[in-house]
């Protein structure tokens, strides 16, 4: 693929804040985004996630009213998106991964059982060590960032926010459910009268970023 | 962008065991890759994090033999980034932020003097609840899912480890240069002979990863 149009692409996006609510994802360019979603990677690849998109209106009314300043891109994007980690992760999500590993692969989960054990045993001390859900809410920034690379390639505006977590998992009741929203991301059409749209991108010089050792 | 140049990508990448270690990314290719993670978007803009490209052979010989199963992707692979977020994370990284956003966009400091406090009493606000380690080390992963992404349009093979984090640090001494590794990437290109490069994806059913609400 052609580097100047990734780079560029790149340089493209930006925090949108001011969607255009007329303009709508295509189902073609929501195909490619879903996509992005179910194809981004995750340790050992046992997507300790689900993604929730938001069309109720009345309900994104209630999430903006909660997001810092009414946050209007919450109301105004084509799909709202909030991207969670499964809470109570444990043993019997390695064994449902290996299980599709099994179906995907026609091999039998018998052959994977090393595999398997070896997975389990690392998720069994993440359980019992505590630190299994600050392990997989880190994972689910990968798909956050798979995301928002392909946005700005399909030339999709798009909003990443952390606002105000313990009322929007509220609001959609995402506990209950047995999942926990640690971003969300609006998605659509920037109005072009945005003033951000246009503005230098900050970042840090590329030698204070990247060092070599 | 082609979508379906995207989405075959995203499908050809694997989380690659074997690499030749005789192809090495191009500088060019390099530049895109770099740039990704440069132009990765976090939370405010602030980048908390450095990136760390291990080139000494030595080095990557003693951190091989800390990751699992004596992973050969370390000492074979054309680059070795580890992902690192900014300990210490205080006020001062704002001001630094917004100081660079003066300079880039050309405005002045005072100008920007109440966006600075509302962004530093969110830091405040993280350091003194000792969530501000939790947070950032969430972000690290925006850029590692934007490279991943990147390097899979680019036909770069990649492999991301998150492996013995604390031994990794040491032999590297980021903690001293006021870092902390958390996952670290291979890049380079396969092996055809990578038996795992032809392997069916393994990914969950779309409409269990993705629900509308």
């Amino acid at each position: 693929m052609n580097r100047s149009e990734i780079e560029s692409s790149l340089r493209w996006r930006y925090a949108t804040k001011l969607f255009d609510p007329q303009k709508k994802i295509s189902a073609a360019h929501w195909e490619t985004l879903s996509n992005a979603l179910v194809l981004a990677p995750s340790s050992y690849g046992l997507q300790p996630w689900k993604f929730w998109v938001v069309q109720d209106n009345s309900v994104r009314e209630l999430l903006s009213r909660e997001a810092f300043d009414n946050q209007k891109q919450v109301v105004d994007c084509s799909h709202f998106i909030v991207f969670s980690m499964k809470l109570d992760f444990n043993v019997g999500d390695v064994e449902r991964h290996i299980n599709r590993m099994a179906e995907v692969r026609k091999s039998s989960t018998e052959s994977l059982a090393r595999y398997r054990d070896f997975i389990a045993a690392g998720v069994q001390r993440a359980v019992a060590g505590k630190y299994i859900i600050p392990w997989m809410s880190r994972q689910i920034y990968i798909p956050l960032g798979q995301f928002l690379t392909v946005a700005a390639l399909l030339k999709i505006d798009a909003c990443p926010m952390e606002g105000n977590a313990r009322r929007f998992n509220e609001i959609l009741g995402l506990k209950e459910k047995g999942y926990w929203g640690l971003c969300v991301c609006a998605a659509g059409y920037r109005i072009e009268t945005d003033i951000y749209a246009t503005a230098p991108k900050v970042r840090f010089e590329k030698n204070e970023v990247i060092a070599f050792l």
